[in-house]
C-alpha cells in the first residue's frame, strides 16, 4: 500500500508563490547587507554538541535537536548505568543517555555558530569582521502557529570594533530594506546599560536580569503586571517607584536622555549608557534615515549576552511581534577561547517580514518567477519550427516555455492562466507558412502576429 | 577552561571568498533555470523517516542521519525487546532501537522529497510541474577527498510529462550554464531503454541491472574488468559477445544508432529506446547547442529508478567525475500513491563545479562580494562629514564602508587590502576645508580629489 506523504510537525514546504516571496526578501537584504560591505559565510546545518550546549540556557538545550551517532549508535552501551532512582521508581537518564548515542545536533541559532566561526578562522579574517548569514535553524519547539521547528534567519554582524558606527550602520541598514520593501517602520532603541544602571540606582544591580525580564514584558501585560512581577522578584518597593516612571517616560528623545541623566546621575555604567545613546542618536540625525527611530527605555529583550545597544524594529502598520532585532554583545566568543571580542549584530525574522508584505500587499507585481511566454504545442513541425525561435529568445534573457506535449489547446491556456504567465506564442500551419508567429496577450486577450525572425528584438 | 572550536567531520565552513564563488554558481544555474520557466520550491530538511527509508536501497538507509525524537526520547522504552542472540551472545538490535527512538532524519537527496511534495501538492500544482530546488543534503558516508556529509544539490526536473522536449531543455539549460561560466563540456546520453534490449537480445532480460552496473565501471576498471564482472554476474559468453562489440562502439551519431538498429531489431522496448535516442539528437541538432553532445553506450549510471534518456556531463579540460547528471524517471511518485507520473531531471553538483572554476580560474572577476569604497576613519568630526557622503553612494547603489574605528591609518589601509576593496577615500582635516574626498585607487595608487558633493555621480 502507498504511503499518505507527509512532513513533521513544524516544518513547512515552500510552493513556487511563496519562494518568489521568500527569495524576495532574501535578495533583497542580500544587497542591502553586501552594499555595506557586509560579506556572506555559511556555517554547517550539523554542529558538535560540545558547540551548542550550554549556550542557551537550560530551556534551549532541551530545545535543541540531536542528531544519532551514524553506524551503531546503541552498540556495547551499558544501559543499566543510565538508570537513576527516583521516588516513583527506578527510570533512564534519557539526557545523558542521549548525549551518549549523539554527539552532533543541528544549530539553534546562527549566533553561537558564528562565534565558533569567528574564533575557529580567526587567523583568516579581517577584523573588524562584517558577515552576513542566512540560513536555516532548528529548534525542538512545541509547534504553534507562527512557530515553526525548522526556518529561516538572516543575520548581519560586525565582531572586532566598539565603534557605535557600526550600531549606526545596522540602523541604515533596517532602514533601507524596510525602505526597499515599502513597509513603514518603528526602530526601537534602548541600551543595556542603561538596564544596569537602574538597578544599580535601585541599590539591587543583582536584579538587572530580573529588571530586564520583567520590563520586556511591559507591552504583552502591562505596567501593574510587571510591577506584580518585580515585586515577586524580590525589587523594593523604593526600586519599583524607581523604575516605574522609566517606563512611563515620555517626550523627545533629547528629553528622555535628559531626564534619564538625572535618574542615573550616581551609576557609572548607567551614564555610559546614556552617553552611549546620546552618541548614536547624534549620528543617526546626520544619516539620512527616513524611518522612525526612538528611544524605547522599555525595550529591554530577553537574551542574557547584550551588553550595550538593543534594537527591535516593529512594523507600524500591520499587527505583529517584531520583524528584526539584535544589540551588542561584548564577550560571545570568550567561551571558545578569544575574548574581549565586542560586536553587534541584528537578525531579520524572515517569516514575519514575509507575513507583513502579503497582509499589506506589498509584494512587487513583477516578481512572479515565471516565464514570460507559452509557446504552445501544436504537434512536431511545428516545435520544430519553434525551437529556434525560444532558443533566441532565450538568449535575449526573455523567460520561454514551450509545452511539451501536443495536447488539447484548452489544457495548454489553463497551465499558462496558472502559472500566470503573460503571453500565449502559437504556431500552427499558418503561422508557418507566413513565417509569423501569434501572440496572445493573457490579460488583455488582445492577439497579433509577429515576424518570426524579428521576435527577440521586441521588448517582453 | 575555553573549548577549542571545531566542526563534525565531513561538515565544512564556508568563509566570504568560497561563499562569492559559490553564489555565483547557485545565482547562474538558478537564472538559467528560471528562463526555461522552472520554478523554485524548498522542503524541510527533516523528513519523516517513513519517506526516507527503503527509497535508496539497504547501503543508502543506512546511511541516513537520524534525528532524536525531541523531549524524553528514551523514556518507557523496554531495552530487554530490543536484544538480540546472535552467535556471539548478546546484542543490541541498534537499528531497531534507533527507529524507536528517531521518528525524523535528514533528507539524502532532494528527489525523494520531491516525489513526496508533488504527491502531497498534487492539487495545487499545474502539470507537468517544472521545478527546481538548491539546498543541502546529509549523507552519514565516512568523510574523505571530495566527499562530504552536507553538501548542496540543484536539481532540475519536471514531472507529468513524456515529452523529449524536456530532454531537450535539460540539454540545452546544461549548454547555457556551463556556456555562461566558460567551462567546455561534453553532454553525454544513453537510453535505459537501449540497456533493456541489449539485455534481452542477450537472452537475459533478467540480467539487465547487472549488466547496467558492470558497464557503469567502463571507464574506472576498463573493458577485461567489465567482461569479467559481467562473467560473474552469470552472463553468457554469447551475451558478452553481443555487449562487447556495443561498448567499443564507434562514429558519429548516426552511425551508432544504424548499428544499434539492427543489434536490438529483434527488441522491442530496445527499438523504443532507439527511437527516442533519435528524436532527441535530431531535436538537439536543431536547437543552437554549442557544447558537445555525444551518444555513449557505456553510459548506465547507477540509480535503479532511470527509465529513459540518461546524461552525464563532464568536463573537457579539467580531470574530475561528472559535474552533473541525470535522467528520466518513469514511476518516482508510485510509491506516495501517485503512479504513472512521468519525469525527467538533472543535478547539479556545485562543490566540483566550483572545483573546475577555480582550477580552471574561471571566475569572474568583478564578483568579489566586497565594497567599492572604504572611507577612512580619523576621529569624530571627519566621521561626521563622511556619514552623509557614504549615504549618498550607497543610495546610488555603490558599495562602501566606512572604518568603524579612529586606529592608525595603516591599520585601515591594510583592512582594505586584505578585503580586496579598490578605493580608499580618505577624509582629514584638509579635504573637510576643501569640501572634497581624497580617493585612492588601491591597485594603481592613483590618488585625486574629488568634489564631496559630486562625488556619487562618479563611475565606481
Amino acid at each position: 500500500m502507498a504511503q499518505k506523504p507527509s512532513i513533521p510537525k513544524g516544518t513547512r514546504d515552500f510552493g513556487p508563490v511563496e519562494m518568489v516571496g521568500r527569495n524576495y526578501i532574501f535578495n533583497t537584504v542580500r544587497s542591502v547587507f553586501a552594499k555595506y560591505g557586509f560579506q556572506c559565510i555559511e556555517t554547517p546545518s550539523i554542529e558538535n554538541l560540545s558547540t551548542l550546549l550550554g549556550k542557551y540556557g537550560d530551556e534551549g538545550d532541551k530545545l535543541l535537536f540531536k542528531v544519532l551517532n551514524s553506524g551503531d549508535a546503541f552498540s556495547g552501551i551499558d544501559f543499566k548505568s543510565y538508570e537513576m532512582q527516583t521516588e516513583e521508581g527506578t527510570r533512564m537518564n534519557s539526557n545523558a543517555l542521549s548525549l551518549k548515542v549523539c554527539e552532533k545536533g543541528l544549530r539553534y541559532d546562527l549566533t553561537v555558530p558564528f562565534a565558533r566561526f569567528v574564533v575557529q578562522h580567526q587567523n583568516e579574517i579581517s577584523f573588524p569582521f562584517k558577515r552576513y548569514q542566512i540560513q536555516p535553524v532548528w529548534r525542538a519547539d512545541r509547534p504553534q502557529k507562527g512557530r515553526y521547528r525548522e526556518f529561516y534567519q538572516c543575520d548581519v554582524d560586525v565582531i572586532g570594533s566598539k565603534s557605535l558606527i557600526n550600531e549606526l550602520e545596522l540602523v541604515q541598514i533596517v532602514d533601507e530594506v524596510f525602505g526597499k520593501m515599502g513597509i513603514n517602520v518603528c526602530v526601537k532603541i534602548n541600551n543595556r546599560k542603561i538596564l544596569a544602571g537602574i538597578a544599580e540606582v535601585c541599590g539591587q544591580p543583582d536584579k538587572m536580569v530580573d529588571i530586564t525580564v520583567a520590563i520586556d514584558k511591559i507591552d504583552k501585560i502591562g505596567l501593574d503586571a510587571v510591577k506584580e512581577e518585580l515585586r515577586e522578584k524580590e525589587l523594593t518597593e523604593n526600586a519599583i517607584s524607581i523604575i516605574e516612571p522609566v517606563l512611563l517616560l515620555e517626550g523627545t528623545t533629547d528629553e528622555k536622555i535628559a531626564k534619564m541623566s538625572e535618574v542615573l546621575a550616581a551609576s557609572e555604567v548607567g551614564m555610559k549608557g546614556i552617553e552611549e545613546i546620546r552618541t548614536l542618536f547624534g549620528l543617526i540625525s546626520n544619516a539620512g534615515i527616513k524611518s522612525e527611530v526612538q528611544l524605547d527605555l522599555s525595550l529591554a529583550r530577553g537574551l542574557n549576552y547584550y551588553t550595550g545597544a538593543i534594537f527591535e524594529v516593529k512594523a507600524k502598520d500591520f499587527e505583529i511581534g517584531s520583524i528584526c532585532g539584535g544589540g551588542r554583545y561584548d564577550d560571545l566568543t570568550g567561551i571558545f577561547g578569544l575574548p574581549d571580542m565586542s560586536g553587534v549584530g541584528i537578525s531579520f525574522g524572515a517569516d514575519r517580514i514575509y507575513d507583513v508584505l502579503k497582509g499589506l500587499d506589498l509584494f512587487p507585481k513583477d516578481i512572479n518567477g515565471t516565464a514570460d511566454i507559452l509557446f504552445t504545442n501544436m504537434g512536431e513541425a511545428e516545435t520544430a519550427y519553434v525551437i529556434p525561435i525560444a532558443a533566441q529568445l532565450r538568449a535575449r534573457g526573455v523567460r520561454c516555455e514551450i509545452y511539451p506535449d501536443a495536447t488539447k489547446l484548452k489544457k495548454q491556456f489553463d497551465y499558462a492562466d496558472r502559472k500566470g504567465i503573460k503571453y500565449l506564442a502559437i504556431v500552427g500551419g499558418d503561422e508557418m507558412a507566413e513565417g509569423v508567429v501569434s501572440i496572445k496577450n493573457l490579460s488583455t486577450g488582445e492577439q497579433r502576429k509577429e515576424d518570426a525572425k524579428k521576435i527577440s528584438d521586441l521588448t517582453w
